[in-house]
Protein backbone atom coordinates (compact mmCIF):
# COMPACT_ATOMS: atom_id res chain seq x y z
CA UNK A 1 0.00 0.00 0.00
CA UNK A 2 1.57 3.47 -0.81
CA UNK A 3 0.91 6.40 1.61
CA UNK A 4 2.69 9.29 1.61
CA UNK A 5 6.30 10.83 1.32
CA UNK A 6 8.28 13.05 2.92
CA UNK A 7 10.45 15.17 0.61
CA UNK A 8 13.70 17.17 1.93
CA UNK A 9 17.26 16.18 2.39
CA UNK A 10 18.27 12.74 3.10
CA UNK A 11 20.64 11.75 6.09
CA UNK A 12 23.50 10.29 3.76
CA UNK A 13 24.51 6.93 5.29
CA UNK A 14 27.81 6.57 5.60
CA UNK A 15 29.69 4.25 3.17
CA UNK A 16 30.30 0.84 4.90
CA UNK A 17 33.77 -0.82 5.09
CA UNK A 18 32.85 -3.42 2.77
CA UNK A 19 35.88 -5.30 4.14
CA UNK A 20 34.18 -5.53 7.93
CA UNK A 21 30.22 -6.35 6.93
CA UNK A 22 30.14 -5.85 3.28
CA UNK A 23 27.57 -3.62 1.53
CA UNK A 24 23.91 -4.49 1.50
CA UNK A 25 24.19 -5.43 -2.41
CA UNK A 26 27.07 -7.56 -1.67
CA UNK A 27 25.56 -9.28 0.84
CA UNK A 28 22.19 -9.82 -0.67
CA UNK A 29 23.80 -11.42 -4.00
CA UNK A 30 25.85 -13.89 -2.38
CA UNK A 31 25.93 -17.18 -3.80
CA UNK A 32 27.26 -20.30 -2.72
CA UNK A 33 28.32 -22.75 -5.14
CA UNK A 34 26.62 -26.02 -5.29
CA UNK A 35 28.62 -27.76 -8.94
CA UNK A 36 29.69 -26.62 -11.67
CA UNK A 37 26.63 -25.27 -12.75
CA UNK A 38 24.42 -24.66 -9.99
CA UNK A 39 24.12 -21.57 -7.13
CA UNK A 40 22.54 -21.42 -4.19
CA UNK A 41 21.44 -18.05 -2.56
CA UNK A 42 18.45 -16.94 -0.43
CA UNK A 43 16.07 -14.10 -0.19
CA UNK A 44 17.31 -10.39 1.20
CA UNK A 45 14.99 -8.37 3.46
CA UNK A 46 16.95 -5.07 2.94
CA UNK A 47 16.14 -5.13 -0.91
CA UNK A 48 11.94 -6.49 -0.93
CA UNK A 49 9.90 -5.09 -2.85
CA UNK A 50 5.87 -5.11 -2.61
CA UNK A 51 5.53 -8.79 -3.85
CA UNK A 52 9.31 -10.22 -4.05
CA UNK A 53 12.65 -8.80 -4.49
CA UNK A 54 13.68 -5.56 -6.14
CA UNK A 55 13.91 -6.80 -9.86
CA UNK A 56 17.42 -4.71 -9.84
CA UNK A 57 18.46 -7.29 -7.58
CA UNK A 58 17.30 -10.24 -9.67
CA UNK A 59 18.97 -9.01 -12.02
CA UNK A 60 22.43 -8.16 -10.21
CA UNK A 61 22.16 -11.58 -8.88
CA UNK A 62 21.84 -13.59 -12.34
CA UNK A 63 24.79 -11.19 -13.32
CA UNK A 64 26.98 -12.11 -10.34
CA UNK A 65 26.46 -16.16 -11.10
CA UNK A 66 28.11 -15.02 -14.69
CA UNK A 67 30.72 -13.04 -13.07
CA UNK A 68 31.79 -15.40 -10.44
CA UNK A 69 32.07 -18.50 -12.99
CA UNK A 70 35.57 -19.33 -13.39
CA UNK A 71 34.36 -20.07 -16.82
CA UNK A 72 33.98 -16.46 -17.82
CA UNK A 73 36.02 -14.30 -20.17
CA UNK A 74 35.47 -10.69 -21.00
CA UNK A 75 33.20 -8.55 -19.54
CA UNK A 76 28.68 -8.31 -19.83
CA UNK A 77 27.85 -6.35 -22.55
CA UNK A 78 24.08 -7.76 -22.23
CA UNK A 79 21.55 -8.98 -19.84
CA UNK A 80 18.27 -10.19 -20.54
CA UNK A 81 15.94 -11.55 -17.53
CA UNK A 82 12.70 -12.62 -17.83
CA UNK A 83 10.68 -12.74 -14.76
CA UNK A 84 8.42 -15.74 -15.22
CA UNK A 85 6.58 -15.87 -11.64
CA UNK A 86 6.48 -14.29 -8.36
CA UNK A 87 9.46 -15.27 -6.69
CA UNK A 88 8.99 -16.55 -2.58
CA UNK A 89 11.28 -15.30 -0.18
CA UNK A 90 13.73 -17.96 0.67
CA UNK A 91 15.94 -20.07 -0.96
CA UNK A 92 16.93 -20.20 -4.44
CA UNK A 93 18.83 -21.81 -6.97
CA UNK A 94 20.51 -20.51 -10.33
CA UNK A 95 21.65 -22.82 -13.24
CA UNK A 96 24.13 -21.68 -15.43
CA UNK A 97 24.82 -23.10 -18.49
CA UNK A 98 27.68 -21.32 -20.83
CA UNK A 99 26.08 -22.07 -24.21
CA UNK A 100 28.75 -20.85 -26.86
CA UNK A 101 32.48 -19.22 -26.47
CA UNK A 102 33.93 -17.63 -29.13
CA UNK A 103 36.69 -15.36 -29.47
CA UNK A 104 34.52 -12.39 -28.82
CA UNK A 105 31.68 -13.37 -27.03
CA UNK A 106 30.49 -15.94 -24.51
CA UNK A 107 26.51 -16.21 -24.39
CA UNK A 108 25.13 -17.71 -20.95
CA UNK A 109 21.86 -19.10 -20.35
CA UNK A 110 20.37 -19.08 -16.55
CA UNK A 111 17.30 -20.26 -14.70
CA UNK A 112 16.52 -19.08 -11.50
CA UNK A 113 14.37 -21.86 -10.18
CA UNK A 114 12.70 -22.08 -6.56
CA UNK A 115 11.98 -25.50 -5.91
CA UNK A 116 10.82 -26.99 -9.66
CA UNK A 117 9.75 -24.25 -10.48
CA UNK A 118 11.60 -21.55 -13.02
CA UNK A 119 11.21 -18.12 -11.40
CA UNK A 120 13.24 -15.93 -13.37
CA UNK A 121 15.48 -17.02 -16.76
CA UNK A 122 18.38 -14.88 -18.12
CA UNK A 123 20.70 -14.76 -21.33
CA UNK A 124 24.05 -12.77 -20.47
CA UNK A 125 26.37 -12.21 -23.11
CA UNK A 126 30.08 -11.22 -22.03
CA UNK A 127 32.45 -10.45 -24.45
CA UNK A 128 36.35 -8.83 -25.10
CA UNK A 129 35.84 -5.36 -26.52
CA UNK A 130 38.73 -3.97 -28.38
CA UNK A 131 39.90 -0.05 -27.65
CA UNK A 132 38.31 0.96 -31.47
CA UNK A 133 36.00 3.33 -32.85
CA UNK A 134 33.67 5.12 -30.49
CA UNK A 135 31.10 7.91 -31.06
CA UNK A 136 28.41 9.26 -28.66
CA UNK A 137 25.80 10.61 -30.68
CA UNK A 138 23.21 10.68 -27.88
CA UNK A 139 23.97 13.22 -25.11
CA UNK A 140 22.61 12.97 -21.49
CA UNK A 141 19.40 14.83 -20.43
CA UNK A 142 19.84 18.40 -18.50
CA UNK A 143 20.10 18.25 -15.25
CA UNK A 144 21.90 20.17 -12.42
CA UNK A 145 24.77 18.26 -10.38
CA UNK A 146 23.48 15.61 -7.94
CA UNK A 147 24.80 17.94 -5.47
CA UNK A 148 22.31 20.55 -6.10
CA UNK A 149 19.21 18.00 -6.19
CA UNK A 150 18.24 17.24 -2.35
CA UNK A 151 17.50 13.55 -1.81
CA UNK A 152 14.08 12.77 -0.93
CA UNK A 153 12.73 9.74 1.04
CA UNK A 154 10.00 7.53 -0.37
CA UNK A 155 7.99 7.43 2.46
CA UNK A 156 6.55 3.95 0.70
CA UNK A 157 6.79 0.94 2.83
CA UNK A 158 8.86 -0.86 0.23
CA UNK A 159 12.68 -1.81 1.90
CA UNK A 160 14.67 -2.02 -1.49
CA UNK A 161 13.31 2.42 -1.50
CA UNK A 162 16.21 2.92 1.60
CA UNK A 163 18.84 1.16 -0.68
CA UNK A 164 18.85 4.20 -3.17
CA UNK A 165 19.58 7.54 -2.83
CA UNK A 166 16.91 8.88 -5.14
CA UNK A 167 17.47 12.67 -6.37
CA UNK A 168 14.33 13.54 -8.69
CA UNK A 169 14.94 16.40 -11.10
CA UNK A 170 11.93 18.06 -10.98
CA UNK A 171 8.74 16.48 -9.36
CA UNK A 172 9.57 13.10 -7.68
CA UNK A 173 6.95 10.71 -8.78
CA UNK A 174 4.42 10.95 -5.30
CA UNK A 175 1.32 9.07 -5.08
CA UNK A 176 -1.76 11.52 -6.49
CA UNK A 177 -5.35 11.79 -4.16
CA UNK A 178 -6.85 10.01 -7.52
CA UNK A 179 -5.96 8.77 -10.39
CA UNK A 180 -4.29 11.78 -12.80
CA UNK A 181 -7.40 12.67 -15.10
CA UNK A 182 -5.08 12.91 -17.83
CA UNK A 183 -1.84 10.80 -17.85
CA UNK A 184 1.30 12.27 -17.09
CA UNK A 185 4.56 12.35 -18.90
CA UNK A 186 5.98 8.82 -18.79
CA UNK A 187 9.01 10.47 -18.72
CA UNK A 188 11.92 11.47 -15.49
CA UNK A 189 15.27 12.23 -14.65
CA UNK A 190 16.80 11.65 -11.20
CA UNK A 191 20.67 11.25 -9.93
CA UNK A 192 20.73 8.33 -8.13
CA UNK A 193 23.14 5.77 -5.94
CA UNK A 194 23.53 3.14 -3.87
CA UNK A 195 22.74 3.72 0.27
CA UNK A 196 24.65 3.32 1.47
CA UNK A 197 27.28 4.48 -1.30
CA UNK A 198 28.98 1.90 -3.04
CA UNK A 199 31.55 1.82 -5.79
CA UNK A 200 30.63 1.34 -9.30
CA UNK A 201 30.78 -1.64 -10.72
CA UNK A 202 29.05 -4.55 -12.93
CA UNK A 203 27.68 -5.75 -9.92
CA UNK A 204 25.94 -2.32 -8.80
CA UNK A 205 25.23 -0.92 -12.64
CA UNK A 206 22.92 -4.12 -13.06
CA UNK A 207 21.17 -2.92 -9.75
CA UNK A 208 20.84 0.52 -10.74
CA UNK A 209 19.49 -0.34 -14.17
CA UNK A 210 15.86 -1.20 -12.99
CA UNK A 211 15.87 1.30 -10.35
CA UNK A 212 13.47 3.16 -12.23
CA UNK A 213 9.66 3.29 -11.28
CA UNK A 214 7.05 1.30 -13.54
CA UNK A 215 6.14 4.08 -16.09
CA UNK A 216 2.29 3.13 -15.23
CA UNK A 217 2.92 4.58 -12.21
CA UNK A 218 4.82 7.28 -13.11
CA UNK A 219 1.57 8.47 -15.66
CA UNK A 220 -1.15 7.79 -13.59
CA UNK A 221 0.43 7.97 -9.94
CA UNK A 222 -1.93 5.04 -8.42
CA UNK A 223 -0.96 1.59 -7.53
CA UNK A 224 -2.10 -0.53 -9.69
CA UNK A 225 -1.27 -4.28 -9.87
CA UNK A 226 1.93 -4.00 -12.04
CA UNK A 227 5.24 -5.65 -12.55
CA UNK A 228 8.24 -6.36 -14.93
CA UNK A 229 7.95 -8.96 -17.76
CA UNK A 230 11.28 -8.74 -19.03
CA UNK A 231 13.80 -6.24 -18.66
CA UNK A 232 17.16 -5.77 -21.26
CA UNK A 233 19.95 -4.06 -20.14
CA UNK A 234 23.00 -3.13 -22.36
CA UNK A 235 26.47 -2.29 -20.57
CA UNK A 236 28.58 0.45 -22.63
CA UNK A 237 31.65 0.67 -20.51
CA UNK A 238 34.22 -1.65 -19.28
CA UNK A 239 34.95 -2.41 -15.52
CA UNK A 240 38.15 0.52 -15.27
CA UNK A 241 35.60 2.72 -16.83
CA UNK A 242 33.31 2.03 -14.58
CA UNK A 243 35.32 1.70 -11.66
CA UNK A 244 36.46 5.32 -12.37
CA UNK A 245 33.51 6.46 -10.94
CA UNK A 246 33.51 5.66 -7.73
CA UNK A 247 30.86 6.36 -5.54
CA UNK A 248 28.98 9.49 -8.04
CA UNK A 249 25.60 9.23 -8.19
CA UNK A 250 24.67 8.05 -11.70
CA UNK A 251 22.38 10.81 -14.03
CA UNK A 252 18.88 8.22 -15.09
CA UNK A 253 16.71 9.17 -17.32
CA UNK A 254 13.69 6.60 -17.62
CA UNK A 255 10.79 6.89 -20.93
CA UNK A 256 7.87 4.99 -22.53
CA UNK A 257 6.75 4.83 -25.84
CA UNK A 258 3.36 3.29 -25.33
CA UNK A 259 1.02 1.70 -23.04
CA UNK A 260 -1.91 -0.58 -24.97
CA UNK A 261 -3.71 -3.50 -23.52
CA UNK A 262 -1.85 -4.02 -20.37
CA UNK A 263 1.69 -3.93 -21.56
CA UNK A 264 3.62 -1.02 -21.38
CA UNK A 265 7.77 -0.27 -22.91
CA UNK A 266 9.77 1.15 -20.81
CA UNK A 267 13.20 2.85 -21.86
CA UNK A 268 16.16 3.90 -19.46
CA UNK A 269 20.01 4.94 -19.71
CA UNK A 270 22.30 5.54 -17.00
CA UNK A 271 24.90 8.17 -17.51
CA UNK A 272 28.44 8.80 -15.27
CA UNK A 273 28.58 12.44 -13.95
CA UNK A 274 31.08 13.25 -16.95
CA UNK A 275 28.21 12.50 -19.45
CA UNK A 276 29.44 9.21 -20.46
CA UNK A 277 26.59 6.29 -21.27
CA UNK A 278 26.86 3.60 -18.88
CA UNK A 279 24.13 1.65 -19.51
CA UNK A 280 20.74 1.77 -21.69
CA UNK A 281 17.99 -0.65 -21.16
CA UNK A 282 14.11 -1.27 -22.18
CA UNK A 283 11.66 -3.53 -20.60
CA UNK A 284 8.46 -4.77 -20.93
CA UNK A 285 6.19 -4.01 -18.12
CA UNK A 286 2.34 -5.71 -17.47
CA UNK A 287 -0.72 -3.39 -15.61
CA UNK A 288 -3.90 -3.82 -14.66
CA UNK A 289 -5.00 -0.22 -14.62
CA UNK B 1 31.45 -7.24 -50.61
CA UNK B 2 29.41 -4.15 -51.06
CA UNK B 3 29.41 -2.66 -54.45
CA UNK B 4 27.40 -0.20 -55.54
CA UNK B 5 23.53 0.95 -55.70
CA UNK B 6 21.20 2.10 -57.98
CA UNK B 7 18.08 4.44 -56.81
CA UNK B 8 15.26 4.82 -58.81
CA UNK B 9 11.35 3.11 -58.07
CA UNK B 10 11.52 -0.22 -57.91
CA UNK B 11 9.19 -2.84 -59.84
CA UNK B 12 6.24 -3.28 -57.58
CA UNK B 13 6.29 -7.19 -57.40
CA UNK B 14 2.68 -9.04 -57.24
CA UNK B 15 1.32 -10.10 -54.15
CA UNK B 16 1.53 -13.75 -54.45
CA UNK B 17 -1.65 -16.32 -54.06
CA UNK B 18 0.11 -18.00 -50.18
CA UNK B 19 -2.74 -20.77 -51.54
CA UNK B 20 -0.75 -21.66 -54.30
CA UNK B 21 3.22 -21.41 -53.71
CA UNK B 22 3.10 -19.71 -50.56
CA UNK B 23 5.24 -16.21 -49.82
CA UNK B 24 8.95 -16.54 -49.38
CA UNK B 25 8.30 -15.65 -45.60
CA UNK B 26 6.48 -18.37 -44.74
CA UNK B 27 8.21 -21.18 -46.96
CA UNK B 28 11.40 -20.50 -45.66
CA UNK B 29 10.75 -20.34 -41.51
CA UNK B 30 8.60 -23.84 -42.52
CA UNK B 31 9.07 -26.41 -39.61
CA UNK B 32 8.66 -29.74 -39.05
CA UNK B 33 7.53 -31.19 -35.77
CA UNK B 34 9.95 -33.60 -34.37
CA UNK B 35 8.37 -34.14 -31.23
CA UNK B 36 6.38 -32.18 -28.58
CA UNK B 37 9.52 -29.99 -27.82
CA UNK B 38 11.57 -30.28 -31.21
CA UNK B 39 10.96 -28.92 -34.68
CA UNK B 40 13.25 -28.97 -37.87
CA UNK B 41 14.16 -26.61 -40.61
CA UNK B 42 16.70 -26.14 -43.72
CA UNK B 43 17.88 -22.70 -44.38
CA UNK B 44 16.67 -20.75 -47.07
CA UNK B 45 18.64 -18.81 -50.14
CA UNK B 46 15.96 -16.03 -50.52
CA UNK B 47 17.09 -14.67 -47.28
CA UNK B 48 20.25 -14.79 -46.98
CA UNK B 49 22.81 -12.48 -45.73
CA UNK B 50 26.75 -11.77 -46.29
CA UNK B 51 27.42 -14.85 -44.24
CA UNK B 52 24.46 -16.56 -42.64
CA UNK B 53 20.30 -15.86 -43.09
CA UNK B 54 19.29 -12.60 -42.76
CA UNK B 55 18.30 -12.01 -38.65
CA UNK B 56 15.09 -10.91 -39.23
CA UNK B 57 14.53 -14.30 -40.57
CA UNK B 58 15.54 -15.86 -37.59
CA UNK B 59 13.54 -13.54 -35.58
CA UNK B 60 10.55 -15.04 -37.40
CA UNK B 61 11.58 -18.54 -37.32
CA UNK B 62 12.02 -18.79 -33.94
CA UNK B 63 8.89 -17.06 -32.84
CA UNK B 64 6.67 -19.31 -35.59
CA UNK B 65 8.02 -22.44 -33.17
CA UNK B 66 6.09 -20.76 -30.48
CA UNK B 67 3.19 -19.68 -32.45
CA UNK B 68 2.71 -23.22 -34.12
CA UNK B 69 3.07 -24.88 -30.48
CA UNK B 70 -0.11 -26.28 -29.29
CA UNK B 71 1.01 -25.32 -25.77
CA UNK B 72 1.27 -21.72 -26.92
CA UNK B 73 -2.00 -18.87 -25.42
CA UNK B 74 -2.33 -15.50 -25.77
CA UNK B 75 -0.32 -13.51 -28.39
CA UNK B 76 3.60 -12.75 -28.55
CA UNK B 77 4.35 -9.73 -26.40
CA UNK B 78 8.78 -10.15 -26.14
CA UNK B 79 10.96 -12.05 -28.71
CA UNK B 80 14.57 -11.58 -27.53
CA UNK B 81 17.14 -13.29 -29.66
CA UNK B 82 21.01 -13.92 -29.17
CA UNK B 83 23.23 -14.92 -32.15
CA UNK B 84 25.87 -16.85 -30.50
CA UNK B 85 27.93 -18.40 -33.30
CA UNK B 86 27.29 -18.07 -37.45
CA UNK B 87 24.75 -20.04 -38.67
CA UNK B 88 25.43 -22.08 -41.65
CA UNK B 89 23.61 -23.31 -44.21
CA UNK B 90 21.47 -26.33 -43.89
CA UNK B 91 19.34 -28.12 -41.81
CA UNK B 92 19.04 -26.92 -37.77
CA UNK B 93 16.60 -27.77 -34.87
CA UNK B 94 14.75 -25.78 -32.60
CA UNK B 95 14.15 -26.70 -29.10
CA UNK B 96 10.87 -25.15 -27.45
CA UNK B 97 10.65 -25.45 -23.66
CA UNK B 98 7.45 -23.55 -21.43
CA UNK B 99 9.26 -22.33 -18.83
CA UNK B 100 6.10 -20.99 -17.41
CA UNK B 101 2.59 -20.63 -17.73
CA UNK B 102 0.60 -18.55 -15.60
CA UNK B 103 -2.96 -16.44 -16.11
CA UNK B 104 -1.72 -14.07 -18.00
CA UNK B 105 1.88 -14.54 -19.57
CA UNK B 106 3.46 -17.56 -21.34
CA UNK B 107 7.51 -17.86 -20.94
CA UNK B 108 9.17 -20.08 -23.78
CA UNK B 109 12.92 -20.70 -23.92
CA UNK B 110 14.04 -21.79 -27.01
CA UNK B 111 17.44 -23.09 -28.60
CA UNK B 112 18.39 -22.45 -32.76
CA UNK B 113 21.10 -25.54 -33.12
CA UNK B 114 23.05 -26.99 -35.75
CA UNK B 115 24.37 -30.65 -34.89
CA UNK B 116 25.63 -29.98 -31.03
CA UNK B 117 26.31 -26.52 -31.47
CA UNK B 118 23.49 -24.03 -30.26
CA UNK B 119 23.61 -21.17 -33.07
CA UNK B 120 20.99 -19.10 -31.35
CA UNK B 121 18.87 -18.64 -28.47
CA UNK B 122 15.36 -16.95 -27.50
CA UNK B 123 13.11 -16.02 -25.24
CA UNK B 124 9.51 -15.48 -26.15
CA UNK B 125 6.82 -14.10 -23.74
CA UNK B 126 2.99 -14.62 -24.74
CA UNK B 127 0.24 -13.11 -23.22
CA UNK B 128 -3.23 -12.43 -22.75
CA UNK B 129 -3.87 -9.01 -23.64
CA UNK B 130 -6.61 -7.55 -21.68
CA UNK B 131 -8.72 -4.18 -23.28
CA UNK B 132 -7.54 -1.59 -20.70
CA UNK B 133 -5.95 1.40 -20.22
CA UNK B 134 -4.17 2.88 -23.37
CA UNK B 135 -1.82 6.12 -23.61
CA UNK B 136 0.79 6.94 -26.96
CA UNK B 137 3.13 9.29 -25.71
CA UNK B 138 5.31 8.77 -28.24
CA UNK B 139 4.79 10.05 -32.03
CA UNK B 140 5.59 8.60 -35.03
CA UNK B 141 8.84 10.49 -37.13
CA UNK B 142 7.38 12.86 -40.08
CA UNK B 143 7.48 11.02 -43.20
CA UNK B 144 5.47 11.85 -46.31
CA UNK B 145 3.35 8.88 -47.30
CA UNK B 146 4.84 5.70 -48.71
CA UNK B 147 2.98 6.33 -52.09
CA UNK B 148 5.02 9.92 -52.48
CA UNK B 149 8.85 7.95 -51.64
CA UNK B 150 10.43 5.96 -54.28
CA UNK B 151 11.34 2.54 -53.89
CA UNK B 152 15.74 1.91 -53.74
CA UNK B 153 16.83 -0.85 -55.48
CA UNK B 154 19.99 -1.79 -53.20
CA UNK B 155 22.71 -3.15 -55.66
CA UNK B 156 24.48 -5.16 -52.64
CA UNK B 157 25.05 -8.67 -53.59
CA UNK B 158 22.70 -10.31 -50.70
CA UNK B 159 18.95 -11.99 -51.28
CA UNK B 160 17.65 -10.65 -48.48
CA UNK B 161 17.52 -7.43 -49.56
CA UNK B 162 15.51 -8.44 -52.54
CA UNK B 163 12.37 -9.67 -50.06
CA UNK B 164 11.92 -6.15 -48.65
CA UNK B 165 10.41 -2.61 -50.82
CA UNK B 166 12.85 -0.18 -48.94
CA UNK B 167 11.90 3.35 -49.13
CA UNK B 168 14.28 5.90 -47.54
CA UNK B 169 12.74 8.74 -45.90
CA UNK B 170 16.04 11.16 -46.77
CA UNK B 171 19.57 9.52 -48.36
CA UNK B 172 19.38 5.92 -48.72
CA UNK B 173 22.22 4.33 -47.11
CA UNK B 174 24.21 3.93 -49.83
CA UNK B 175 28.19 3.02 -48.90
CA UNK B 176 30.46 5.94 -49.57
CA UNK B 177 33.81 5.72 -51.84
CA UNK B 178 36.22 5.80 -48.17
CA UNK B 179 35.07 5.60 -44.73
CA UNK B 180 33.01 8.96 -43.58
CA UNK B 181 35.57 11.47 -41.95
CA UNK B 182 33.25 11.85 -39.11
CA UNK B 183 30.14 9.82 -38.20
CA UNK B 184 27.22 10.63 -40.03
CA UNK B 185 23.82 10.23 -37.94
CA UNK B 186 23.06 7.19 -36.77
CA UNK B 187 18.65 7.83 -37.25
CA UNK B 188 17.37 6.59 -40.59
CA UNK B 189 13.41 6.52 -41.47
CA UNK B 190 12.12 4.43 -44.03
CA UNK B 191 8.63 3.10 -44.67
CA UNK B 192 9.16 -0.54 -45.92
CA UNK B 193 7.16 -3.84 -46.74
CA UNK B 194 7.84 -7.37 -47.87
CA UNK B 195 8.80 -7.78 -51.67
CA UNK B 196 6.16 -9.73 -52.53
CA UNK B 197 4.11 -7.79 -50.30
CA UNK B 198 2.70 -9.71 -47.36
CA UNK B 199 -0.32 -9.11 -45.08
CA UNK B 200 0.50 -8.39 -41.13
CA UNK B 201 1.21 -10.20 -38.70
CA UNK B 202 3.67 -11.61 -35.70
CA UNK B 203 5.58 -13.84 -38.35
CA UNK B 204 5.61 -10.86 -41.11
CA UNK B 205 6.21 -8.12 -37.97
CA UNK B 206 9.05 -10.23 -36.43
CA UNK B 207 10.89 -10.31 -39.63
CA UNK B 208 10.52 -6.67 -40.46
CA UNK B 209 11.56 -5.82 -36.71
CA UNK B 210 15.33 -6.73 -38.06
CA UNK B 211 15.32 -4.83 -41.49
CA UNK B 212 17.06 -1.98 -40.16
CA UNK B 213 20.90 -1.98 -41.69
CA UNK B 214 23.08 -2.13 -38.49
CA UNK B 215 23.97 1.42 -37.37
CA UNK B 216 27.83 0.78 -37.94
CA UNK B 217 27.28 1.45 -41.20
CA UNK B 218 24.98 3.73 -41.16
CA UNK B 219 27.48 6.44 -39.82
CA UNK B 220 30.42 5.18 -41.26
CA UNK B 221 29.38 3.66 -44.44
CA UNK B 222 32.04 1.34 -44.95
CA UNK B 223 31.60 -2.65 -45.18
CA UNK B 224 33.43 -3.73 -41.90
CA UNK B 225 33.09 -7.01 -40.22
CA UNK B 226 29.91 -6.53 -37.60
CA UNK B 227 26.73 -8.40 -36.50
CA UNK B 228 24.18 -8.51 -34.50
CA UNK B 229 24.97 -9.93 -30.92
CA UNK B 230 21.47 -10.13 -29.37
CA UNK B 231 17.94 -8.42 -30.18
CA UNK B 232 15.02 -7.42 -28.12
CA UNK B 233 11.58 -6.91 -29.84
CA UNK B 234 8.27 -5.89 -27.96
CA UNK B 235 4.99 -5.95 -30.04
CA UNK B 236 2.30 -3.61 -29.23
CA UNK B 237 -0.65 -4.39 -31.00
CA UNK B 238 -3.23 -8.22 -31.34
CA UNK B 239 -3.62 -10.17 -33.93
CA UNK B 240 -6.59 -8.09 -35.28
CA UNK B 241 -4.53 -5.02 -34.98
CA UNK B 242 -2.02 -6.12 -37.21
CA UNK B 243 -4.32 -7.49 -39.67
CA UNK B 244 -6.21 -4.47 -40.00
CA UNK B 245 -2.43 -2.98 -41.27
CA UNK B 246 -3.21 -5.33 -44.18
CA UNK B 247 -0.18 -5.35 -46.82
CA UNK B 248 0.90 -1.50 -46.59
CA UNK B 249 4.44 -0.53 -45.98
CA UNK B 250 4.90 0.50 -42.32
CA UNK B 251 7.16 3.67 -41.05
CA UNK B 252 10.15 2.38 -39.37
CA UNK B 253 12.73 4.78 -37.57
CA UNK B 254 16.26 3.16 -36.20
CA UNK B 255 18.72 4.81 -34.03
CA UNK B 256 21.65 4.95 -31.92
CA UNK B 257 23.09 6.24 -28.38
CA UNK B 258 26.72 4.83 -28.42
CA UNK B 259 29.46 3.26 -30.07
CA UNK B 260 32.34 2.56 -28.20
CA UNK B 261 35.16 -0.34 -28.22
CA UNK B 262 33.30 -2.67 -30.78
CA UNK B 263 29.95 -2.43 -29.62
CA UNK B 264 27.31 -0.11 -29.87
CA UNK B 265 23.18 0.02 -28.99
CA UNK B 266 20.91 0.03 -31.95
CA UNK B 267 16.98 1.12 -31.00
CA UNK B 268 14.06 0.56 -33.66
CA UNK B 269 10.03 1.20 -33.63
CA UNK B 270 7.38 0.41 -36.69
CA UNK B 271 4.74 2.30 -37.10
CA UNK B 272 1.58 1.65 -38.85
CA UNK B 273 0.65 4.25 -41.98
CA UNK B 274 -1.88 5.47 -39.45
CA UNK B 275 0.71 6.52 -37.06
CA UNK B 276 0.13 3.25 -34.50
CA UNK B 277 3.35 2.29 -32.64
CA UNK B 278 3.22 -1.71 -33.54
CA UNK B 279 6.73 -2.77 -32.73
CA UNK B 280 9.80 -1.13 -30.39
CA UNK B 281 13.33 -3.04 -30.40
CA UNK B 282 17.01 -2.70 -29.34
CA UNK B 283 19.92 -4.41 -30.19
CA UNK B 284 23.56 -4.71 -29.08
CA UNK B 285 25.75 -5.00 -32.25
CA UNK B 286 29.30 -5.66 -32.17
CA UNK B 287 32.30 -3.69 -35.17
CA UNK B 288 35.36 -4.56 -35.83
CA UNK B 289 36.16 -1.30 -37.38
Amino acid sequence: MITAAVAGPAPQAPELPTSEVGHPLDLATQLERVDEQTLRGASSDAYWNMVGPFGGLVNATLLRAVLEDPRRQGTPVALTVSFCAPIAPGEFQIRCSLLRAGKITQHWALHYTQGERVVASASVVCANRQQTFRFAPAKPPAAPPASAVPAVQLAFPFKWLERFDFRFVGDAPLPLEEAAPEPLSPRSVLWVQHAPARALDMLSLAALSDVFFLRIFQVRRVAVPMGTVTLTSYFHASDSELSACGTSHLLGVSDARVFHDSFNDQTCELWSPDGRLLMSGTQLAWYRA
